[in-house]
């Protein structure tokens, strides 16, 4: 059924990332082995499982998946051993990381993946220690780890590519969004982006701008809207009209020097502006505007149509 | 059929914010004058309401609603004389945008709203050279403004607060979610949380960590779906397990030190973190943990129900 080799897969560390990943693994029809040092974790991850379930039945799970495939495992070594998959899910501490996966990488198969949910941690770092360090790979998901697709993989100086690939073609097969960043930096990607707007929440709030649900609903009501279809690029390409990001650079370029956030922007150089307009064309590669614009249009119209009954001010009672 | 006062609406300046004021007034039912001075204004108003309006009747328009409601008219004084709500979508320049009000408030009515779509100035700047000053108000939209439900409302020092409870009430009769913010700052609220995601972006790019095709990807499959439903304090909220937002400030306050983004984030103070958290109790009150995350856990599954029609790879044939 999958064309890479990975069938049983161990989960280390189970707090609300590893547990997600717990269910995902679970409903995808997977062998699930999970360990934690922590006292009641094993209850704790059971019941975790039996919340996510329902909303796991209703996407449809794969064949054979079953919550039963699961294991809780204590000692670590043994919880290892058989894996073809490791995901790790220890807290950020470095230390804490370097020498979790140290151990799992003298007690795992020679062939198994090992990949560390961190968000702020780099590859090269993590793999420092290992004596297998090519099989050390970041694999950064997000909450809730059973639901949403996007999972960012990195490798690390000493990782190798087919590592990477294999794990590509493993996370697709799990119905996630796999991208693969080719530099290593702090937040990878997704929470550099996640931290910027945060951190800017954070300023709104602290002076006295507006409050957290104001911020909030500045969100879900507006660009929120649009941010599951379009990301920043494209949702810039499309209100620019027909001249697309080339009009909206022109146009907004030099509010890029105003104090809209405490965030100072890079200069816009033609170079970094051509990367811009480049890869907006890119992306938009045999669709029209016009096009684009419908789509997006009838996405809108559908996705409000769905939030009527989730909203705040929903009748929620059918729901909860 | 609606209890505050204004029938006749007048858009001034007609780009592509302008046009989507009119296409939505319009979709409400109201007899809409539209003016702008650009050549060919007329042709490309009339292009834009045909184009926005089949997404208008998907939507349903208001009893009475007709693209035939609209009218053209060149003469700035006689597009305002009988308009009970005037929409100014000028160029973000102000000394036009002060000058043009300024006409505009001497040939309106003395009891109709001058609003302005402004993203970046404000308002007692815009109302410093109009008579009637105490009717100027901004109105910021965001595009496609005909579907994106959100429209930030802020006064100036010298608006009356009945003109701003009475715009509040005019928009959400027109199906949209006002957001009354009380301080005037450059970008409002909505504009600084894309600015903020903006400029990281472009830090990116320029960084040469993602292209702009990653940059969408890492928002659409992953924390953009969640951000029509709630705001990053939620968000995060319902990341922190039975203890919220509480927890997850511990957890991640440290990370406000990291260079995870290139803006620095205020002070993690008792007083911020107390706001924080109080917000999102508020926000939340009435609600288990457990029961917002089955509810986010059922809008997700049926926002990627509806996604697999519309992400990039989907086949658009049907659409485009």
């Amino acid at each position: 059924m999958h064309n890479h080799s990975i069938k049983q897969v161990t989960v280390v560390g189970t707090g609300v990332i590893g547990n997600g990943w717990i269910a995902r693994f679970l409903a995808q029809g997977y062998d699930v082995i999970a360990t934690d040092p922590a006292p009641g974790a094993e209850e704790r991850v059971l019941a975790s499982v039996e919340r996510a379930w329902p909303a796991l039945e209703k996407l449809g799970l794969a064949a054979g998946a079953s919550k039963d495939r699961l294991r809780f495992e204590p000692d670590l070594a043994k919880a290892v051993a058989d894996a073809d998959l490791i995901q790790e899910n220890a807290p950020e501490r470095e230390e804490l990381k370097r020498r979790l996966l140290a151990e799992i990488d003298l007690n795992a198969k020679p062939d198994a993946i090992i990949a560390s949910s961190t968000s702020g941690l780099m590859p090269s770092t993590l793999q420092a220690d290992c004596a297998r360090s090519e099989r050390i790979i970041v694999a950064h998901p997000f909450n809730p780890v059973y639901l949403i697709p996007l999972v960012e993989l990195v490798g690390g100086k000493r990782t190798a590519p087919e590592v990477l690939a294999k794990a590509e073609q493993f996370y697709q097969s799990i119905r996630m969004k796999p991208l693969v960043i080719s530099a290593e930096i702090e937040g990878h990607v997704a929470d550099r982006l996640m931290e910027a707007i945060w951190r800017e929440a954070l300023h709104l709030v602290n002076d006295g701008i507006a409050t957290t649900e104001e911020v909030d609903a500045a969100i879900i009501y507006g660009p929120g809207l649009r941010w599951s279809l379009m990301g920043p690029f494209l949702t810039l390409h499309l209100a620019g009209g027909e001249q697309g990001m080339r009009h909206m650079l022109e146009q907004f370029g030099p509010a890029l020097k105003l104090p809209w956030t405490k965030l100072v922007a890079p200069e816009l150089t033609e170079e970094l502006s051509n990367q811009v307009i480049d890869g907006c064309e890119r992306q938009t590669a045999g669709h029209s505007i016009a096009g684009l614009e419908e789509r997006r249009d009838h996405f809108l119209i559908e996705l409000q149509q769905l939030l009527e009954k989730y909203w705040p001010g929903a009748n929620l009672n059918g729901k909860l």
